[in-house]
């Protein structure tokens, strides 16, 4: 029993939402659709209701709180189990502002919902389960509704690309000209499916029969914007559509916050491609720092607007200057070898005697007075740039070329 | 006596190239000649001519050269004098390179042909030295010669403006920009001369009524790149023209090397504000780099060549993303209070009560379920948004304005 439902019920409503896994026990099914019911009950973020699910299960903390345990009781009970300290005013507060959500309709309806469009419900024990969450802690979503290819939410390689709306033809190019090199690169592109650069991020990776993934701020039956209609119809149907909020839901401007910090979790590292100094993407950057991901940021022409907020993370949140897919890619696989440049490797005294010397041959006492050096430095100077091929000797002297 | 010269002879050479000096002792006299004469004897940076006129005096030095001091007792010598570890071979070395140069005409043509231009010797002692030559131990120069207001290399606030010849027009642009604001806040401008960038960086300035001082890599009277003789002939009357290579002196790749190090010297920041991954201007930034002075660097399009060398800058040398005059200032001046934004003010829970409403009357409890809040926070959080103007109450509810 959970939410005083009838355990076949539960069952069929659950298998709706994951048609094509094995069956599990009695347990495991309640737990997997408490899941589904605490993606409904609690906002995106809610620290309090992940603590109280990672001590309880997903189905111990449902029954706890329909069955009006005393918020001081509990609070006992989540410190005695996880260690975190919970004040009872906390607990009572979050209990009150659940309470309001806790029916078992609901939950039903996200799984029938899910199932009729085609949406399946992950947990974190699936394998599909993005690594990176958890290193979200006590915020980590309660489960994700996925629409479209479930398994590149465990890819190896995933990037987040995000900017802003506003983008310009600049920061479009040069988003489309990462996101096609980073796919090259085997990198699943990870992004907000927003007008601007999360689009052309997405748009360039499926041109490119990439892997990409889409994290929406609402329920994946509600796309948006509805501009990106076709677009995430195409992401869902090449790669994965996401959400943590349950079909039905609509996007609002706490949920596009946390939206942001599950592409940063889900990435190895974010690049914020074009960003005004408004640009929602700086928060992605923001959790993504936070999280001790790498943060790349992509400069531009100090002139734009459209920029500034990418100069803004390198000059004070300590992001990384990237300005191709190479770069993009070293943030995660780590630095490749520099390239030496013969120029440097040049010596001071090679360099001095070529300064004095011209196609007209000189003598090498000549060369050292010009080049204010000694003359066994210029004979020695002269002797390597001869192999180098860069003087030769005359019976007059030694020239240049 | 110095290099066999009569002591009236030298007093005049000098007084001609510091003509409005006082007078001082025949030993004092003697130095500033046997600087003079160093300025052609040793190329720019030669560590061990600073270390030697370190140790023993520029006459001195001068003189133990020219007697054919045992370049073993010499280097003993300045160890004792300075703690300087010199190995005989260096010194030798040393010595072999710098007596082709070591004819006492020509420090007296150094002189006469200054005085007959105009432009005036500085040494170490004088008032106008810049304070931040100092950091450059033994590799400073042995004296300056300069054209125009020499006062300028003690202007409080000397910053290096720099960047490459092959400039964009957004480069000149942003330089433009960038010099006038800086000469608004008290700045002068440091730079090279050259085409592109450091000519751009100069006539800002001088069209600001602004400081500025270029430095040259030959000497003062060939002003060099020859296509810039009318804004140096300008430079010299409103601003200084610069360098530690005697009249007479051609440039060379080498003396535009070292002469990086004055520029990045005599400046309490430098700023490249466009280069490519090639530019001179990179080299000027590793001199300010290894002097331990704040560097600057203008991001640009990552589809333009011309920016490269800056966004390598800020990638591998920790140069600090310049995008204002402001933000260069504050390279120097430290950082000025950040801007708090208003946003990021508010509260979570604020946040998502004004999600939940709209211009329609709801009821707290509406709301509360909406926001996924309790009544009590939906309640609170109402009453500070009715302060701030931001929500008002109906007789059926709360509602935005």
């Amino acid at each position: 029993m959970i939410l005083g439902l009838d355990e076949a019920i539960v069952r069929r409503a659950v298998s709706a939402a994951r048609p094509d896994r094995a069956p599990v026990s009695a347990d495991e099914t309640a737990e997997v659709f408490a899941r589904a019911a605490w993606s409904g009950i609690a906002e995106p973020g809610d620290g309090v209701a992940g603590t109280l699910v990672a001590a309880l299960g997903a189905a111990g903390a449902l029954a706890a709180v329909n069955e009006e345990h005393d918020p001081a009781g509990l609070a006992h009970e989540v410190g005695e189990a996880t260690g975190e300290e919970l004040t009872r005013e906390s607990m009572r507060a979050a209990v009150e502002r659940w309470r309001p959500r806790l029916v078992a309709s609901d939950a039903l309806r996200f799984l029938t919902s899910a199932g009729a469009r085609g949406a399946a419900l992950l947990v974190p024990d699936d394998p599909e389960w993005p690594a990176g969450f958890g290193d979200l802690g006590p915020h980590r979503p309660a489960a994700l509704w996925c629409l479209g290819n479930a398994a590149l939410l465990a890819s190896p390689l995933p990037i987040a690309l995000v900017g802003a709306r506003a983008a310009t033809g600049y920061g479009e190019h040069v988003c489309a000209e990462a996101s096609t090199g980073l796919v090259d690169r085997g990198f699943a592109i990870v992004s907000g499916a927003a007008y601007g650069i999360d689009g052309m991020a997405h748009r360039a990776a499926l041109a490119s029969g990439g892997a990409t993934v889409a994290f929406l701020a609402g329920g994946v039956d509600r796309f948006y914007p509805s501009g990106h209609d076709a677009l995430l119809t195409r992401i869902a149907q090449a790669g994965a559509v996401v959400s943590e909020l349950p079909c039905g839901s609509s996007p609002t401007r706490w949920r596009f916050l946390q939206r942001n910090r599950l592409i940063a979790a889900a990435s190895l590292a974010t690049v914020v491609v074009e960003a005004g100094l408004r640009s929602g993407s700086l928060n992605t950057a923001g959790h993504a720092a936070s999280l001790g991901r790498p943060l790349g940021a992509v400069p531009g022409p100090v002139t734009s607007a459209a920029s500034a907020g990418c100069h803004r993370l390198l000059r004070e949140f300590d992001a990384v200057c990237v300005t191709n897919a190479d770069e993009m890619a070293e943030l995660v696989l780590g630095p490749q070898e520099p390239l030496v440049e013969a120029a440097s490797r040049q010596e001071p005294e090679a360099t001095r005697v070529l300064d004095a010397m011209s196609s007209r041959p000189r003598s090498v006492d000549d060369i050292a007075r010009a080049a204010g050096l000694s003359v066994a430095s210029v004979r020695s100077a002269l002797g390597v740039l001869e192999l180098e091929g860069l003087v030769s000797e005359t019976p007059t002297g030694w020239r240049r070329p």
